[in-house]
């Protein structure tokens, strides 16, 4: 099964790849390695939430949130090579969550971009990961996730 | 033209590369990569600006800042490659925002380091970008860019 | 003498690598590169310390966290290569540091983590750094440390 037909499987839609309105590209390649840009949790044109975890979001809904994430980056990945088939391992994810200063449960919210990638890549989705809470993020998203994948 | 050149041409000076008082360094190699540490606005040896964006700083400030935090990260970049021509590409640019809780307009400041790049390197200074918005930075700057290139 | 000897003679002991509860491992290497998981300063398998710097923790506790985070990382990248004679360069590290909105001295911090890469690998063990001061971290923990090695 391909990554494109697991995604299907769990239910799930690609989203068109969002263009930034700048100086910057949702995927810059070196070799083998493809970085993508840090991704909002876009849908449909919008952010599917908006606010902090600890005030505006639960746990559960922070996961959401970072599927989403990922989700616009496998987008913005696929545009770069062509087929989500020529990814030979997910190496790095951090994961940033909008926190307030007593939310500690940063792992639990990436959680919900790890998971995803070991759902659709299975052992080559398994990836070093970094998460931590920061004091905003960009059009008040909760999460933001930024990763680098190795492409044959 | 260089990027030298067009450095000039856009009326801005590389400075001397600012040397850590400490067991890291301005920028390290491996294969084709070069990664910057963290760059914050110094200008003529301190700190242009200082402070948070959504309290001390506007969008327009914070986006001057970011413009001499990349200005820095070049002047380290050439004094490890010798000459900016070297440079094939801007592959990855993190801008991390000294933010207000409230203050969620990252990614049009870090449009000040984007738009430099883009300015000083054409197609090949465009990179994937990630903007975030930290409780506080070094010296209470009020932006750091740290970037990878992709060297000749 | 090898960097497993030097631990040794600093008076140091490797931790035994964290085993993440999740999709996402402690490594991950591509072609030359090893790039570890953000590492929070577990000792005996428990944070050291929690809380933020600024409130909770001075300068001098939180550089003692981050020496912590890194003898984490180093068990971390130990696991991944066999032997850490096999670490050509430290390339890259990132320091976040739990912070109060006031707290600037995160470069005072993240000299724990990179004294210590120095004092285990000398030269090779000069690399680029960002440090930055976020809003919250898993679990509480005051400084999380993530590292990208060159390994042979």
């Amino acid at each position: 099964m391909t990554p494109e037909q697991r995604i299907e499987e769990l239910g799930l839609t690609l989203p068109a790849p969002v263009t930034p309105l700048a100086s910057y590209v949702p995927t810059a390649r070196t070799g083998d390695l493809v970085y993508t840009s840090g991704q909002v949790p876009m849908l449909e044109g919008k952010l599917h939430q908006t606010g902090k975890l600890g005030v505006d979001l639960g746990v559960d809904e922070g996961r959401a949130q970072a599927r989403i994430c990922v989700l616009n980056a496998l987008a913005a990945l696929k545009a770069e090579v062509g087929e989500l088939s020529r990814v030979r391992r997910i190496v790095k994810v951090v994961v940033f969550v909008a926190s307030a200063p007593d939310f500690i449960e940063q792992p639990q919210v990436a959680n919900g971009a790890s998971d995803l990638l070991a759902e659709v890549f299975g052992e080559q989705g398994k990836h070093a990961r970094s998460a931590v809470g920061v004091a905003a993020l960009p059009l008040d998203a909760p999460v933001e996730v930024e990763l680098i994948a190795e492409v044959a």
